[in-house]
């Protein structure tokens, strides 16, 4: 397979064998949704913390053996970075991440603490591509898109596969927190009988405006603030559309509001720690915005959040 | 069995098999402690947020038809309240729950929507017992005792067969938060080749105390406050110490301090919310006070805990 290469779901599952050899499948927890009995996939309890632990260690166990020593360089505000570094450390691999300056402090502490060396660019102002097009002229490597890349897609897939096998059967429908479009597009390959519903941010809803002209939409210059960092690409990638225009839908967004909502409701109905970015698509099924059954599973993505930001959240101030 | 009958490794086998047909086992996470990965059971994701759901189940389900109609009397601070009340629920038996006007009140919450009835005592200053004897005098029905219960320590021990069959072994070690007792002896029975290494608040460290004496002994009228809501009941049971007297050790005491620390950790490291009396173990853990090994299990006992002094806790106010 090469970088122009389509992800597949048969790549999907060669995915999800490598990754159950090296971790174990995060928890699916029942969770009550305005009384009915749903799913809620906890990638929030990954080593790192989110889903981006997947594509992170299939992409870089895909890397031939005469590029590694060069190592990876990747572009990120938390999540992928850690899931990268990760990967990369297991793998002997050198890791360079590109973090916006703006980032949590907890997501750039995690990824300095897992052995990643970290080049610091200003959002907004700086172009984050340009910054990794020099960081990958200056020193050579191999780019590991966040989204755009056909293994990426494939390992985040694997919580899809994982979800099939929990449930005994692909589940009726998915919400996803979306990004980019990397996991949304590998769990549709992963449950080709499910509907994929992507959740974004208000304002950043740029993969379900693609979805829906079929065209790569940019995210307006003038875009709203939001709390997901995590969920701030500026535009999804071919490969991405490719795969989501005939399958996701509804294509929903979310306000902050709604997203701290799902917070709370997290902590207290499910005792877990969910960051914003992470609880997008729960905000969408407690919102009403979607039906709900018992074989519908919401994508908790992340729980990466510094500890006074969530607990402002939680006492709602 | 009757209720004066000590609780065996059979009898946690049959609460087991009946547990794993309503309940999914609970996660046990890897979990890194001063370099050492072990292992981290999270209880927190029960559906009532702690492990009580599995006595309070398996004491109702044997509960006699014709006792069932009468219904059931248990004192608690929070979540054997929720234990009993969900499983009371489930199988249709009335439940009246006398709680502390102290506990948080989101275990006050939770356990009246669960359909459980309230009644409230004073502490310190009533005695609990004495409000419960008064409840059962009035109105009859069956007490469902915390934790000096065959019943409910065997369902309790079902979180160690779920261990042993996560593992594939028995674990070397289980460091566990002790209140009365009921848990730390349902994994003694559980699994008969593992440490059990309970740990209490200091100052209430009467279970330590007993297993090193033999004796029942009483904590002090004077001990000093504790953050762990969960663990405080005043002396184990005799049914109890006889299970654990040749069992458990050593048996650990932990400060105030180093509970607010560990809970710090599970929200950063594991993304997970547990309450201080659910913290214990792990703050042993932590502080270095027993051995780590690969196969070491920590039990995360419960995660309810009010948004305000968890907001507290995890931001070090």
């Amino acid at each position: 397979m090469s970088e122009s290469t389509m992800p597949s779901e048969a790549g999907v599952h060669a995915a999800a064998a490598s990754i159950a050899q090296i971790l174990p499948p995060t928890p699916l927890l029942p969770v009550e949704i305005g009384g009915v009995r749903c799913w809620a996939k906890a990638e929030t309890l990954q080593p790192v913390g989110a889903f981006k632990i997947r594509g992170g260690w299939w992409r870089l166990s895909n890397l031939p053996e005469n590029e590694r020593a060069r190592g990876v360089v990747a572009v990120s505000s938390g999540n992928h970075a850690q899931g990268v570094a990760w990967a990369a450390r297991r793998l002997g691999i050198p890791a360079v991440i590109v973090m916006p300056r703006d980032a949590p402090k907890v997501k750039l502490e995690a990824t300095r603490a897992l052995g990643a060396e970290i080049v610091l660019y200003e959002r907004p102002g700086e172009d984050r591509d340009e910054v990794a097009a020099r960081v990958l002229e200056e020193r050579g490597g191999t780019l590991v898109h966040a989204f755009g890349d056909p293994w990426v897609i494939e390992g985040q897939g694997s919580a899809g596969i994982e979800i099939t096998e929990q449930l005994g059967a692909q589940p009726s429908r998915i919400l996803v927190c979306c990004g980019g479009g990397g996991l949304a597009a590998g769990l549709a390959l992963a449950c080709p009988d499910a509907a994929i519903v992507p959740v974004e941010p208000e304002g950043w809803d740029m993969v379900g405006q693609a979805v829906r002209s079929g065209e790569i939409v940019r995210v307006a210059a003038d875009a709203p603030a939001t709390i997901c960092d995590a969920l701030r690409p500026d535009a999804t990638k071919p490969i991405n559309l490719a795969v989501l225009k005939d399958r996701a839908g509804p294509c929903l967004a979310v306000s902050d509001e709604k997203i701290r909502a799902a917070q709370r409701f997290a902590f207290s109905a499910l005792n877990l720690v969910v960051e914003p970015g992470g609880a997008a698509a729960l905000a969408a099924a407690l919102a009403g915005k979607v039906a709900i059954d018992a074989s519908t599973v919401i994508m908790l993505t992340g729980g990466n959040t510094d500890a006074e930001s969530f607990a402002k959240t939680i006492t709602d101030l």
